[in-house]
């Protein structure tokens, strides 16, 4: 049933109004005109709600009816679309979207968390109920990457997708190059600037590239949402002697976020890699999102764009209510939620790429040997090895070497990780970080 | 009225059997059933017609239903989606996309001259019989612009467009650069491999990306498709002397097209462009396509992929099948066509750039004073000037002077131009390229 075939408003209900909230309320004032010609039908806020009336957003919030409790939105006869920007994975967030659904009511959601934890069922709710669910704003903020993947390439079988989903994590990392400051201080610094949380572990923890990557992989791979299938490891183990020794070897160090058809299994996986300064990932910059998607017969398509902030995901929003008003209409994923399969999480990615290994060997004879020995014998191949002490090392103190090897599997570099580590040739842990190319 | 929820197949029949018809057709029947269940309902080729049946294609056509003359097509009963691929603004292309139109059938085509010169027609007939046509196969191949454009930045006054939309000239222009031969010789490769048409012109001409840019400018500004409205200059002009100056002062010639919402006029062209090497467009290589598109909630995001093809082109033409079984149907460009305003024409673009000029100073005293008192007068100042004769320069010959002004306009430039060769002072025509960044 479209919306805009009834030449009625379509009635909007937004629920939470921080930052985004705000921005997707100016954005339905500022473009009405543009909005309703490109809609077929005006786009009209009837509801609002947030924790405090009171609090000073910026806009005007007189002129639409005020609910305390949001979860009465669900039931008003006045709203069509319930916009959920509460957040969260579960609580308020999830009760809402759920009881909209139920009461027929279209939603559209920036919440990557709620999900990522609960997708299958709210796809199958909203399917059961003819009603959608947009949630472009939910992965890469203003970039259409939703609507790209599933409606532009919606004639492929998609082999790989590799990106940048996170902004803290780029800014920071940048940050880390640029001013040649420690992991901490770049945190810090990101905190002052407001692009990191005073709590920044959903983010700096890969936590919040693993919830977008899982919403990716689901139509994709026609798969469902599986969070617990998504490896994640954060960048808090990145120092800067990483971010120097890339740089000199070509690289720059993201946070990349893969998705990978291996077979008949799929690899998800989020941590701090060694991107070829060549590709294009590389040169994402500061709080940048980046998404290079590759389809059997698309072959390689990129997008990119600002991942976050107000304005770039009241977009993305806004853009969703759109499609609800133009009467688009598809499953949650792409594929019928009853259809999508289960993703089989990988017991081992055996895909193979290089390493880049930063150990500091300890102060003792043939240490040097004893390493690239246990290496070969795990049949890895030494692509570049820098061994480069500090000007004023001492004879004799612990050594750094950098190595980088040739295409080998994670499983071999995990045996021969531990082999070394169990050799005593070693002062302190080894850092070891994949060497990534589309 | 939503085919999908008929649960009917949608049947499809494809006019035009060359690379991308042939692909459609393979792709329609590889991906079958990864079609359905996304589709919603199978989608199921009835009905096939070109202009040799017997001709080797690669591919079984003996299965559908064969037309002699594909206007039949239009008339058929069994018949829900025209597919054109014929090509060609006028002839049998238009005949057939209008007869479908007028017979209540969706259309997918290709075909970007056809809606850059009848664009405004067309849509005003498809909306007054409430059927779509879809043209994502149009505009950079694979690269799901159209969509990313009308759908993903629905919420955005788009201010500015910049893109490479035509791989021929990409692959000319980095061929000329990797290889440093002449234009001509870069042209002759090209068609050697396939990249270029045995008549370049279209392309080399710069037309076919001012095709495309005349579509996006509708979608993005809400106007009549005008390509009168599009400023045209080829590579053609492009030497190597060029290719070689623009590297040294570290940027690399693209052929651009720019959208400009210049105050109340649309600014479109199409120009060879110095592009800063910083910027991601200068990076597009061989026969790739970017689109970099500047909304004014979203900022900019860009797009990127491959420009042509058998496959990228398949696998865009079948989107848009896919959006038509979904029940999707928007306005052609995103607004409906009686609400497009007329694009006015502009007389000029005074937006500022620098500019990149390449003369010949003749041999007498003081050229170089009178060039760039000129200049001066024109209040265009010198950023970078560049006198280096040749090795086997003799005193009095001819001497190569290239220019790049800081930021003016172009009618500033024309004038100082034609005052500079009135002056007696160059031995052959002055090269005359703007500067572009996003």
């Amino acid at each position: 049933m479209s919306d805009s075939a009834s030449g009625n408003p379509l009635r909007i209900g937004i629920a939470g109004l921080g930052t985004v909230g705000a921005g997707v309320l100016k954005l339905l004032t500022q473009q009405q005109d543009i909005l309703a010609a490109r809609a077929g039908v005006p786009l009209v806020v009837t509801a609002v709600s947030a924790r405090n009336r009171q609090q000073d957003r910026g806009v005007e919030i007189d002129g639409y009816a005020w609910y305390d409790n949001c979860l009465d939105m669900a039931e008003a006869d006045d709203v069509d679309v319930v916009v959920e920007l509460i957040g969260g994975a579960d609580g308020t967030a999830k009760v809402l979207v759920e009881n909209a659904i139920a009461a027929g009511k279209h939603v559209v959601t920036a919440n990557k968390a709620l999900l990522a934890y609960h997708g299958q069922s709210i796809a199958e709710s909203a399917e059961a109920k003819a009603v959608a669910v947009g949630f472009e704003a939910a992965v890469a903020g203003g970039v259409p990457v939703i609507k790209g993947l599933r409606d532009g390439l919606a004639a492929n079988q998609v082999e790989r997708i590799v990106a940048i989903l996170n902004g803290t994590c780029n800014f920071v990392l940048g940050l880390m190059e640029e001013e040649e400051v420690s992991f901490e201080d770049a945190v810090r610094e990101a905190q002052d600037v407001g692009f990191a949380e005073a709590d920044p572990t959903t983010d700096i923890g890969g936590f919040d590239a693993a919830h977008k990557l899982s919403l990716l992989a689901s139509i994709a791979f026609g798969t469902q949402v599986n969070l617990d299938a998504v490896l994640v490891k954060g960048i808090d183990s990145v120092a800067a002697e990483d971010i120097e020794a890339a740089k000199e070897l070509g690289y720059r160090i993201k946070l990349i976020a893969v998705a990978d058809r291996n077979g008949g299994h799929i690899i998800q996986r989020v941590h701090p890699a060694l991107v070829p300064l060549e590709q294009p990932l590389a040169h994402v910059g500061g709080p940048g999102n980046s998404i290079v998607m590759q389809g059997d017969w698309v072959g390689t398509v990129e997008f990119g764009g600002p991942g976050a902030g107000e304005k770039p995901t009241a977009s993305a929003v806004v853009a969703d209510i759109v499609d609800i008003a133009r009467g688009f209409q598809v499953p949650v994923f792409g594929t019928p939620a009853a259809q999508l399969t289960p993703a089989k999480s990988a017991s081992e990615d055996n895909s193979l790429a290089p390493y880049y290994l930063r150990m500091e060997l300890a102060d003792k004879k043939g240490t040097a040997s004893t390493m690239t020995g246990i290496l070969a014998e795990h049949d890895i191949s030494i692509e570049t090895m820098i061994q480069k002490p500090e000007e004023d090392h001492e004879l004799g103190a612990n050594m750094p070497v950098i190595v980088v090897t040739y295409a080998t599997r994670d499983t071999a570099i995990a045996k021969a990780i531990a082999e070394i580590e169990g050799a005593g040739i070693l002062a302190g842990s080894p850092n070891v970080i994949r060497v990534e190319s589309l």
